[in-house]
């Protein structure tokens, strides 16, 4: 499939969205795990087993110490997002981290000052960015073939149950809707108008664990445009995301695992892409991410580290509109 | 197909809303349509002959002393609603009065106060609220099926192209988004929450015919719910409706001309209605007035007046926010 010589993953953090990473990295092509890593050394076997890695650890700095792994996928709890990345830096890895990057944009300057203090690749993986029908949105955007985009509507809720000791409603394991689920409509209205807003509106649930179950945002740029964006941890949502512009419109449903989006230009006939992938799509942003380090990239253009900065400053915003604060800040 | 008495009813405005009311109103039953009115004697001869109306008049006055005519349907531009809903209630007629009832709260209180006096029977033409699929729509939220409603999003958004002296953007004529297009979705929200908003946040585009373009309302309620709302005279959207609550959702897909509904209910298949009507459907607005009428009613419980009017104050909280004054305020 590629001529190009394979890259050596590590992999930190063996919980399910690593799992959903490394079974997924196979369609990737030219990439090779050769190490996981985990607090539990236990599970960093069962994950290194079930998925045929040759070298598994019980902490962090083993793998940042692994001889091989040239570039490591951070698939852990977020509040622990800073402290890994740091680690794995410090032992000369590249990073590609899970969204949200950091808890905040304070932790996401400090990995971002080290990583280009030391040379070193490092990206979010906002994977949705990757994914063929995004890209295709993209061009779309770019082409101006929708006219100026003056609404950008985006949304991800899902009803997680009520389970108070789990991660996503656990205020100590950095839980609520806005990190967790809530980054990806805000990163994708980033994304569209290429700036973050001058104006946030909000109105939030903050439930009794004390972190937000649901949430509404309008967010107004200096442009004039506008973004409408929701997100729960307590309702099911339609998921889908639409673009208005001037002259037309584009639609992705289920926009975060986008497999199809839609241009509707005006009084012309729509026009659908498809991705038929059988596979979650988490692939292609490592596609990305060793097309970089082949190239000698230290940042992915589609998702530019100041983009990633300024996204956790917004976060940061939002947060502060509603009294929301993580251990430690 | 009615064994009752046929409502004799008086059209005033002869324009395009009228026509589609008057060739509507025969899919009622029971209606007869046996006088028009407009300031143009002419434009009320050719409506009449088009619908085979046998009185046509040059006023609203005229039509107000009509012998036959037992309520009228008042569809003339809405900075003259009030003026011709007082000429016909001072005369005894009952009135069927489109959307927006009038150009703020204060004309509509004027109106509503002077009906109860006089005991006539007066009703907003929000004809959306009475299509079939609507009506399963408020079944649904009354049985409780998809829990609490939490979010509820409405739009309703078109390209009227760049035309400064039509209606849509002639600020004397009370152009603009809001009172035009945008009280659909505000009306929806108010049908589903049965309340206003505590707090209503936007953002919106006031062109350079000085009236709002576009916009988007992000309300918050006083039970912690919200609507998030968008209009656009400039924007073509996708129209559609979403209500999530705690056990499911309703998409309503180009909600405010609704030919079907869905309910899921999560973790079970959904369920579609359809209206598979041949026409517009603004009949089914008029069947409600003619069984108000029937049975000695003065308003209807779909649309009770004294929501039309607290309607009507929460777009005036949301022009005054923007600084949009109409002729006379």
């Amino acid at each position: 499939m590629t001529a190009e010589r394979n890259v050596k993953w590590g992999i930190m953090g063996p919980g399910g969205i690593s799992g959903t990473f490394a079974s997924d990295l196979i369609f990737a092509g030219g990439a090779e795990i050769v190490a996981v890593a985990g607090r539990s050394k236990e599970k960093a076997e069962a994950f290194a087993s079930k998925h045929g890695i040759p070298r598994f650890y019980g902490s962090c700095e083993e793998l940042a110490n692994d001889p091989e792994a040239e570039i490591v996928y951070v698939g852990t709890l977020h509040t622990i997002h800073k402290e890994n990345v740091m680690t794995l830096l410090r032992g000369g890895k590249s990073v590609l981290c899970e969204k949200p990057f950091t808890i905040n944009a304070a932790e996401a300057k400090e990995i971002v000052e080290y990583a280009k203090e030391r040379g070193l690749f490092v990206m979010e993986a906002m994977w949705t960015r990757y994914l063929p029908p995004i890209r295709q949105v993209r061009e779309w955007l770019k082409s101006g073939i929708i006219g100026e985009v003056k609404l950008v509507k985006a949304e991800f809720g899902f009803d997680a149950g009520w389970n108070p000791e789990g991660r996503l409603l656990n205020k100590e394991m950095g839980g609520g809707t806005l990190l967790d689920a809530g980054i990806y409509p805000v990163s994708f209205a980033s994304m569209v108008f290429g700036a973050q807003p001058a104006r946030i509106m909000s109105t939030v649930h903050i439930g009794e664990t004390g972190v937000d179950e649901r949430f509404s945002l309008l967010f107004e740029y200096e442009s004039g445009a506008a973004a409408s964006l929701h997100g729960s941890v307590q309702l099911e949502m339609s998921n889908e995301a639409w673009i208005y512009g001037t002259k037309g419109k584009i639609h992705v449903p289920q926009f975060l695992f986008a497999r199809k989006a839609t241009l509707y230009v005006n009084g012309e006939e729509p026009v659908t892409v498809e991705d038929d992938r059988t596979f979650t799509g988490h692939s292609y942003q490592a596609v990305e991410a060793m097309a970089c380090l082949r190239e000698g990239r230290t940042e992915s253009a589609a998702m530019p580290l100041d983009e990633t900065l300024r996204i956790m400053e917004t976060l940061d915003s939002i947060r502060a509109q509603w009294g929301l604060k993580y251990a430690g800040e």
